[in-house]
């Protein structure tokens, strides 16, 4: 089924303990986009970039089969560009440059094509944006699944509890949800936080694995212990993308079948990790996925018998 | 099958965000034991405490099954006693009192009834004293788990690393696993720490749950997401009682086994941290602990059908 990904296609300078990087693709959008990709028959993509966006990763997009005809691009300008340095323990980084360029006046057009589409993933972007693209679908689609950060927690608070309202899965960090919830326990925060509006919440808690609530049930999906993490940068919008990719394959939005839709979602951020940037994601076969969601699978395999 | 414990027993004041105790019992050889007698048919302690230990507790002991012929009783000397408080988040504490007191010079005497045990934990303790018990059993156990702790990594490196040559299992925290083996990728640091002698190695990782690691096997169970942890003083050494109890219980120490073990130890581990100090387990049906595992296999229960 149709998806539609909204989130920012940018660019990212990235530095961790294994090197550097010169400026190479990044952001929300891109993520999510060529996570999606391996499972949504038709990945829609509404975002803005500059003209320094390289134009053969544009053309990467397509090959992957992700409609860009809602991808603005501003040739006189530049991309939102992002640096940042991760400490050691990877788990940790500093933010060396941010630079909005042409994410600080974005607007959303959606393409006429793209509208009906039955899923809707709104990555991490302002949430007036993320409102502005409900506000500019004719028809709601089947499932909206959003992503968002402590950063607009911070400054835009109110804007984020209004589209908090309007979507049905929230995909946040434990430290986000925390911060969202003003609860330390994660049990109370999921609660708190769906009574704000999403059905779903998805705590991702990085190398610790993911939880996903809804009512009173609850799953987790652990994380694979990974010889090495080369660079985290993207993880949790190929975790995304994988779970809505997942969905929109399928066409199943029950309990049962998100449960399995973070486990692709956490196999798909367990390749992202390997390499920098997108490289591990452009370079993926759909074999390796499977292999993958095997090895999460038989992690967590035992067979008990209980006695009563 | 019969099972030795030798761990501390001890007296504890405990200080949380939710209130403060008087001295009350605890030390790894007492909730090991307390975990222990729900499943294995004997087991048989080895300890020392003071006057000032409530012969109350001594009879509890009894009641549930824990022989306690090797507790030795100086009735002139006082008991161990820790005091500790927890912050907020409840994964960091300050230390305020530590008194060795009987522990100071605690020689581990294994009377005659215990020698020909199949199942031996070795709670934490110095690692000389952990090695005199291995050398006064006639015959080496089926197996052998033991727990230590960053402390005597700190302090006894070297007399911890002749005792680790031999043990099978090894139970630590993370924290602990990344000290001990100098890296932080939990996977190379379990590389390298079964390279100093155990075969399988236990990473408990509190909230985030444990890993079992054997050769290239590795195995995750996850920690049930809790309302509210009241204290969790006691929750390794529970875990790892629940573990060996188990493993006692069955007789069976293949790696599937050990697998169901770590759920069992983790249900027990989740309803240790309930209460203050031992008052969760000193109440617990054994009907409990089975509704407990079923929530954990829930927790991760996932049906998927891959493609290839």
């Amino acid at each position: 089924m149709s998806l539609l990904v909204v989130g920012s296609v940018a660019l990212d300078a990235l530095e961790t303990p294994f090197g550097k990087t010169d400026r190479i693709i990044g952001g929300s959008g891109t993520y999510i986009a060529l996570a999606s990709s391996f499972f949504a028959s038709q990945v829609n993509v509404v975002a803005v970039v500059g003209g320094d966006f390289p134009k053969d990763k544009i053309a990467l997009f397509r090959q992957k089969g992700i409609n860009t005809e809602g991808l603005q691009i501003r040739e006189n300008e530049k991309s939102f560009f992002w640096a940042g340095r991760y400490h050691n323990d990877m788990n940790s980084r500093d933010t060396l440059v941010t630079e909005l360029n042409v994410l600080g006046d974005f607007d959303p057009i959606i393409p006429d094509a793209y509208q009906n589409c039955e899923f809707l993933m709104l990555g991490n972007l302002a949430p007036a944006v993320q409102s502005t693209v409900i506000d500019r679908l004719k028809k709601r689609p089947k499932l909206i699944v959003m992503d968002t950060m402590n950063f607009w927690m911070d400054i835009a608070l109110a804007d984020l509890q209004a589209v908090l309202k309007r979507v049905d899965v929230l995909s946040i960090n434990d430290e986000e949800a925390r911060q969202l919830s003003g609860e330390y326990s994660l049990v109370k925060a999921a609660r708190k936080i769906m009574g704000m509006g999403p059905k779903y919440l998805i705590i991702k808690k990085g190398e610790h694995g993911a939880l996903l609530f809804h009512g009173n049930e609850v799953f987790f999906a652990p994380a694979l212990p990974l010889e090495e993490v080369f660079d985290p940068t993207g993880a949790g919008d190929t975790f995304a993308g994988g779970f809505i990719g997942y969905l929109a394959r399928t066409g199943d939005i029950s309990f049962d079948n998100m449960k399995r839709a973070i486990i692709y979602g956490s196999a798909l951020a367990s390749f992202c990790v390997e390499r920098f940037g997108t490289e591990r994601l452009e370079n993926l076969s759909p074999d390796a996925i499977e292999g993958r969601v095997q090895e999460f699978i038989d992690l967590v395999q035992c067979e008990i018998t209980l006695t009563n």
